[in-house]
Parts: structure tokens; C-alpha cells; sequence
């Protein structure tokens, strides 16, 4: 069991408001830190939420407009100045790794940690780690943008210790064995690990749309996702609006979570027009039978499928 | 007259808080703005202050670092958002101009207005218009820093109408000439101007120190300031770390008013670690009789000097 949550720190789009700040998005997983986009200002709600300047992180960013990438620049600051020591890496389309390196050139961070920047040249596999991997995706934008997913592998399946004791398995490390797939030999006989070991259990899948069109291509991204961030910067009434920036309608946004059979959708990126989000949410609910609006510091478990 | 009023859009130092933002000053002067700094995150308390994105306005940097300079690409978006038009004005030391032109030309802000950088090679006077200048003094800090002093010229002296009307002089022309110090020539009689129009009337001046330690230069540049805003970043008793930092507490800004002649002493830029403020005015207070601590979005009318 990981415990895994999904932290809003900026759901604007473009310009914040009083109440919104722009695009950043935490998932807490485990002991690490894995952040989606880092906005100018995010750090103000980073320090609010207390999700910690120095343990493991990950930045991915979607694209190169300033709304989505220029807190990164203070985000580097004050972890310096807390003394942050272990890597930081950042992902993104090539201009990113330019963006950093200028940058890290030209002010003096006095970075006290080292940041390993990772441009993204192609589709698909980003970064893999024991238990998960990040996937990208070529999103529909008015500059070159992706969308991500975050997809835990399978876990292995729930050991059944009643059934390993009726046929007098002793505890200890053939239990071991047995979790995690191996088939053993005990007093003679053959114990295959699928004899007490249940079918694997499917790991969690969450998508960030970043700023795009609704496409094809991530629909089938999508498919499946626990919980599915997509960026809803408009009403359906400012449809015309959306096409011209590259953006999508809340309506726009649930058609396409259903498409993907996406279990949950919340909704982002809301346009500085919507003092509050109600009327999107009822255009989504429409479509999509499981939807919410994210507000700045909202906080959403992310169970694992049942 | 012209009104003149300063706005706090960030006084925290370093790493914002809950309360407190990353460095901005800005100076509603007229219909113009001049700003001093642009912290990461000022514009949310530029749109919260009601300044408007399209005024005429000019930026003042102190120093390159990431929390007084990162804020002036956010704000650059969102004017070009909103279809700035009017150029924008931009002065700081050499990195500025190459920290601006790295991002413009990696970030797409689809700018909608003219940035013309003005790099400053040296003290002295960095912008000069009708009725004021904009002058620079290095400040000591751990990089290249400079303080500003905005100054506005003398204006005319009061014109004594009642007197004017007594000598027969005509409304119209001849007044303006006098008003201006022209001196005429009325029914084959030489009128002077400071016949009826009394001495220039000193203008206001206002000094802001950025980051710094108290130096003899900066006594000498702030003499006489109407208002200095002028950074208190500890208080006493971490007058090591402030030396070690480069940067002033409130003691020493205190002091430092008072040895220029300051007559109101606003301080800011404080350390995250200061909840409130009313020791750090405590300590200015006992070598400075009008001394104030910045909030953010708090606002100082500056009237003319008596």
C-alpha cells in the first residue's frame, strides 16, 4: 500500500486571481514529490500545503508558456536557501532544459543541491522508477505541449496466509517467496505461488492533461485513468475561444473522460473570467457521471481501483 | 500638484509567506507607475491593487536576484494578455538586459508592447522626465546592487494673485509668463516674476535601498528623503547574519535614517522567520521618531514637504 494524493497548487489559467494561482499540480506518493507544471507564485501554496522543500522530487512541465514554468526560478531559490541537498529532476520539451540553463547562468541561485534536467525528445516513456513510470504524450496546444500519466505497475496479488497454513507452509521466507511470485518446493512437494497467491492487482492511473485541444491521442493516453486533471479554461458558450487558443471547454473535457472510460475527472485551468465554477461543472456533469472543480490547496485522496 | 501614493506589493525577504509576498514597491505617481523590483508573484498583488496593465510604467531593479527580478516575466504575460500597448521601460545592471532577452526569446510571451531594457553601466542619474529623475547609488550586497532615489524637481513658487491684481496686471498670457518666472513688461513697466510668484517650492524625494548593508554612500544618496523605504531584513540580534548576508536590520536602517535626515522611515523586506513586526519597529523606533513597518498592499500617500 502507497498512500497517494493529488494537491492542487494552481488552478488559473494564464493570470491569477485572488483566489487561484497559476497551473501547479503535487502528487504526494509515498515519500516522494511528484509535481506537474510549476507557475509563477507556486511556491506560496508549496509552503502552505507543508509538502516539504527537500524530499525526493520531480518536476514535469507541459509546456513552455510562463504561466506553466517560471515558479520552477523560485521554486530552486528557497529550496537553496533551506539547504535542499538531494537531486532535483526536471523534465520537459527541449526549450525547458535552454529556459533552466540561461537561467541558473544568469541569476545567482546559490544552488546548494543539483538539478538534473531532462529534455524530452519523443512520446512515451519519461521516467520509471520501482513501482511506477511517467508516460508523455503529444497534447494539441499552440506551442509544443504534452500531457502525462502517472501508471503504478500491478501490484502483486493478496497473499492468502490461511490457505498457506492449512497446507502447513512454515512463515518466514518461503511466505516470501511465495508473495512475490516464486514457486517453491516444500517437504518434497511442489507449491506454486498462484496456490496461495491471489490474481496481481492493478496499480493506479492518474492523467494531467496540461493546456490542449480534447484529440484523439489522448483519449486512448487516458483510457482507463483513476483520475483524469484536465484543463477546462472555458464554458461551452466560449467553444469558438477555446479552438482559437488551443484550450478546451469543460463540456469538451467530460466527453472526452468518458470516451477514455475515465473513472474520475477534475476539472482546471479555469480562465480568470469564472469567479466561481458551478456552471462548468454542471456542463461536464452532463457527460460524465464523476466530476469536480479543483480550487487552490484542494486536496484528493486517490484510492486504489476496487 | 501631483499625487503620489507608494504601494507595498511584496514585503517578505527571500522566500514569501502566508502574509507576505517577494519584493515590489510601486509608486502611483501621477498617471504613471514606476516600480521597484518585481519579486516572483507581484502580480498578483498588482492585480489586487487595482494598478491597471496598461498605464505608462517603469521598472527599477536592484539586484539580480531570483526574488526581486523573476516577477517581471509573469507580469509581461499578462499585460500581453491584456494588450498592453504602451512600451515598457526596464533598468537594472547588465544581467537584467541579458536575463530579459534570454526569455523572451525562449519563453513565448506573444508580447503585444515594446520592452526597451536600459542597462546601467554606472551611478548617477538613470531616468530623467519633466518634473522628475530617477537616480542610482551602489548599495552593498553579496552581488552587484544599486539603491534608487526618486527625486522630483522644484516646482514653481506660489503665484500671490491677490498681489498681481493690485498691480493691475491682466489675467491670461502674462500671469502664465510670470507664473513660469518670466519676468514682463506691462504698460511700459518691468513686472518681475518674484514680484508676485514666491521661492520655488521643493519637490518630494524618495529613496528605496533594495538589499544592502547601511553604507556611508547610501547615508549621502537618501540625505534629506522625505520617505525612505529601506530594507530591515533581521532584527539586532542577528546583526552577524545580517553582515554575513549583505543585508541591514532594523536597528541599522533606523540609525542610518536618521544620519541622512530622513523624515519618515518605512521599513520591509523582513525574514520569513518574523511572524510580526512590532520588535523590529520597536528597535527603529528608539533612534528614529517616525518609522512604520511595510504590509502587503499597504499604501503611504507621500505629500510635499512643509
Amino acid at each position: 500500500m502507497t498512500n497517494m494524493r493529488l494537491i492542487f497548487l494552481g488552478t488559473s489559467s494564464a493570470t491569477p486571481t485572488a483566489e487561484r494561482g497559476l497551473s501547479s499540480i503535487a502528487i504526494a506518493r509515498g515519500g516522494e514529490l511528484i509535481l506537474f507544471d510549476a507557475g509563477e507564485g507556486m511556491q506560496r501554496n508549496f509552503i502552505k500545503a507543508g509538502l516539504g522543500m527537500n524530499r525526493k522530487m520531480k518536476v514535469f512541465v507541459t509546456h513552455m508558456h510562463a504561466d506553466h514554468c517560471v515558479g520552477i526560478l523560485g521554486l530552486l531559490q528557497t529550496m537553496s536557501l533551506q539547504g535542499r541537498q538531494a537531486d532535483l529532476d526536471i523534465y520537459g520539451e527541449p526549450r525547458l532544459a535552454e529556459f533552466l540553463h540561461e537561467n541558473m547562468r544568469i541569476i545567482n541561485f546559490g544552488l546548494t543541491f543539483k538539478v538534473n534536467v531532462h529534455a524530452i525528445r519523443s512520446e512515451g516513456l519519461v521516467a520509471k522508477e520501482r513501482d511506477y513510470q511517467i508516460l508523455c504524450c503529444r497534447a494539441n496546444h499552440s506551442v509544443l505541449a504534452y500531457s502525462y500519466c502517472l501508471e503504478e505497475f500491478d501490484r502483486p496479488g493478496i497473499f492468502d496466509i490461511k490457505r498457506a497454513k492449512e497446507m502447513g507452509i512454515p512463515e518466514g521466507q518461503l511466505y516470501s517467496s511465495l508473495q512475490t511470485g516464486k514457486d517453491i518446493t516444500y517437504n518434497g512437494k511442489i507449491i506454486r505461488s498462484s496456490d496461495v497467491v491471489g490474481p496481481p492487482r492493478p496499480g493506479r492511473k492518474i492523467g494531467i492533461s496540461g493546456d490542449t485541444r480534447p484529440t484523439d491521442s489522448l483519449i486512448a493516453f487516458f483510457r482507463n485513468c483513476d483520475l483524469l486533471v484536465f484543463e477546462s479554461t472555458y464554458g461551452h458558450d466560449k467553444q469558438a475561444k477555446a479552438i482559437e487558443t488551443g484550450h478546451s471547454t469543460a463540456y469538451e473535457a467530460a466527453l472526452l473522460a468518458r470516451q477514455a472510460s475515465v473513472k474520475k475527472l477534475l476539472l482546471t485551468h479555469f480562465s480568470a473570467r469564472y469567479e466561481e465554477t458551478s456552471e462548468l461543472v454542471k456542463e461536464a456533469q452532463a457527460v460524465h457521471n464523476n466530476v469536480e472543480a479543483a480550487e487552490d490547496l484542494s486536496v484528493v485522496e486517490v484510492p486504489y481501483p476496487q
